[in-house]
């Protein structure tokens, strides 16, 4: 036994992941398979702990929502971060407090807003225009809503456009420049309680610099606002760690990110006398690197390319087709065998950008294989679609040795469970 | 009452759709909310079968697979491209006959092709390590299974590279040099009956010239083919011709490349002495026009850019992120107001790209207005996902005034139906 990366083992040639051969899981329940070591998220939302001991952790609802992944993070004590109805109901679902979700979003139906309202949620109100909404809402039910606004700093981290949500130009939150007339105006409001403040600079970012801009920023934005007379009793700075992807890439950790913005942080708090509760909201970093997404070989093609064919494509992870992303990949089922040829693993989808990994030294790869797609936890199944008519995969949970499905295969039926052909069509 | 683009028109300001007025939809049905004209559908077809009257049409099912959408094909005739086991049961059930259907696809599973066996649909093959598969699994059922190649004509069309399917890189198809041999590999095999030829070079093609090339080099191969001593019954040619989504746009029609394809195919058929069937994919142009997707205005906010957030966002129409892809907008209870300001409408995924129109002149948009994208029908719902917890939403089929609900919406409850939580988590 010995380890390939993080939690990640290799024993008898095969991978190994939570004390669960890799292998025995693609026989067992069948592949495209989602694959997540339990211990592995712990660990990750404990380093987030550490680094942050004080501050409150939403995990990112939207990296990975799954019911018994939310599940682990309430136990763990984790908040949530939620981006519509459905997330919010499925944080609910799993145990977490609705005192530690923030209701997030640049464009919520007026029946979200409602149901944040009844649940007591807090909202973070991305323009004027909801903030009326909300304030109507509020008061139609007889409430009081604590809300902050989502703010852009305009900071731009570099990762990949698509991702990048603090720029002037994104969709995201309220000029830096509107922001104090905008709190000003939400004080006046009925059933409005300003009483946090919010930014989210985007995803994968692989220095701090952006942070410590983002966290000055904020912190100006933060001694303005209080200067209205407004007491902020929290202030979320998002979060956005990128993870190393590629082998020996290096990334910050937790801990680095705390070096950087808490001595801004609490140097000035301390100089405005006040204390407001810090908020973090990871959700790569928590669950990218918990999970491998296992494929079956279905045919190997010799032409321009030495081409793998699997059974999972952008499909079950779009990343790849979308972002250009990497994900690391190995022959489960020979694991520890060198590399014979240079393969490019492509999925079943009906589009010639559906290409999971290029240009890969790989062992010999065979027919019958299980190709493991690593660090496939965060924006993987969450983003899954049946397009060309596949029905989603499941997925299993694994913690030393303990296996759980935790999402079942979908049928060929499921295709068709919503639709019905007119009578008239017959 | 006029029209503005080709089935849809304008009447008391409002856009109508296959005699349904497209707000009283949003207001019955909800939005977001695809909806489908019948009528163009069949327009679409006949144009087709007008332009090629002796080939087969097999509708591209990855395009749209919605029941009732197969179901309206099958009633005019047309058969079914089907890149998976769903897809094939699609058709089935649909009513398309076992017999005008092509099984497609770079990957198929070992149960995919039994399937296909099984249910005597003949079967595009991809590489060499899939006929030796299917050889096997015919024999062991007793059966012969019909075949195509799909071969790589090496066609570099001009559209988006995603999409580009017959350049020599990517991952489709048998490399043109090697066609003939494979050809007379898969002769000699059992339960293998070699009767066809196929080859797709792209989608969104905006020139008929790549059609001309790949024709050609598709009767070459045809004539290589034959002297080996095998007949072949049908030349699939695939298909992948553009439609205009902006405005004024001038495309190719179906007669447009049926006067460029059928002079190459009757000329080189007649010379060789022999009478395949011509096989046309077409997908996109069957049902790409005939749809729109309704999504209602949730805020509007003046930042960097005039941002109206909309309830539809890429987990229900991702070319726009995914492809950069334009689709026209109107407001659809404005629908002959004059242009009063520049908008950029955004779903409400917690992306940046999330941007369905960039910089659209349109009229003063205000909350609740419905917004309608135009052209929605291809590579729309098939696309769709629940990423950031939403629901996906319901499609209505019109014709003449009639609606029907051909696609319920989503629960809240479906994002977990699949789901469990270990009791051990308890």
């Amino acid at each position: 036994m010995f380890t390939i990366k993080n939690h990640l083992e290799v024993q008898n040639n095969h991978l190994i992941i939570g004390g669960a051969d890799t292998t025995e899981l693609a026989e067992k329940f069948g592949t495209p398979l989602y694959v997540t070591n339990e211990s592995r998220i712990v660990e990750n939302f404990s380093a987030y702990r550490r680094a942050f001991p004080d501050a409150d952790i939403y995990y990112a609802a939207k990296a990975n929502g799954s019911l018994a992944i939310l599940r682990i993070l309430a136990r763990q004590g984790a908040g949530a971060d939620v981006f519509s109805f459905g997330e919010l109901y499925m944080a609910l679902l799993a145990g977490i407090p609705h005192d530690k979700i923030l209701f997030n979003g640049n464009s919520k139906t007026d029946f979200e807003l409602q149901k944040a309202t009844e649940l007591g949620v807090r909202v973070s109100v991305d323009s004027l225009d909801e903030l009326h909404t909300l304030s109507e809402i509020a008061q139609r039910s007889g409430k009081t809503v604590e809300i902050a606004f989502r703010v852009n700093p305009d900071v731009s981290p570099d990762t990949h456009p698509k991702i990048s949500t603090g720029l002037r130009t994104s969709k995201f939150g309220i000029p830096a420049e509107e922001v104090v007339n905008t709190y000003r105006e939400a004080s006046d409001l009925p059933g409005i309680a300003p009483c946090g403040i919010h930014c989210h600079i985007g995803s994968q970012i692989l220095d701090t610099e952006p942070f410590i801009e983002a966290t000055e920023k904020m912190m100006d934005l933060v001694e303005q606002v209080m200067r209205t007379g407004i007491d902020l009793k929290f202030v979320d700075i998002g979060s956005g760690l990128g993870i190393p992807y590629k082998k020996g890439e290096r990334t910050p950790q937790p801990q680095d990110l705390a070096s950087v913005v808490l001595p801004i942080f609490n140097e000035r708090t301390q100089a405005l006398g006040i204390s407001p509760k810090l908020i973090l909201e990871p959700g790569r970093y928590i669950i990218g690197d918990t999970t491998v997404l296992l494929t079956r070989v279905n045919t190997v093609k010799k032409a321009a390319r030495n081409f793998v064919g699997v059974d999972a494509g952008f499909n079950l992870l779009i990343r790849p087709a979308m972002y250009d992303s990497y994900h690391h990949v190995l022959v489960a089922n020979k694991a520890a065998s060198p590399p014979e040829g240079v393969y490019t693993v492509v999925g079943p989808i009906c589009e010639t950008g559906d290409v999971l990994a290029r240009d890969r030294e790989l062992p010999n790869v065979e027919k019958g294989d299980i190709v493991a797609l690593l660090d496939a936890g965060a924006y993987g199944f969450s983003m899954s679609s049946q397009y060309n008519g596949r029905p989603r995969c499941a997925e299993v949970l694994v913690k030393d040795g303990i296996v759980d499905i935790i999402r079942s295969r979908e049928d060929i039926e499921d295709l068709v469970a919503k639709q019905r052909i007119p009578a008239r069509l017959m």
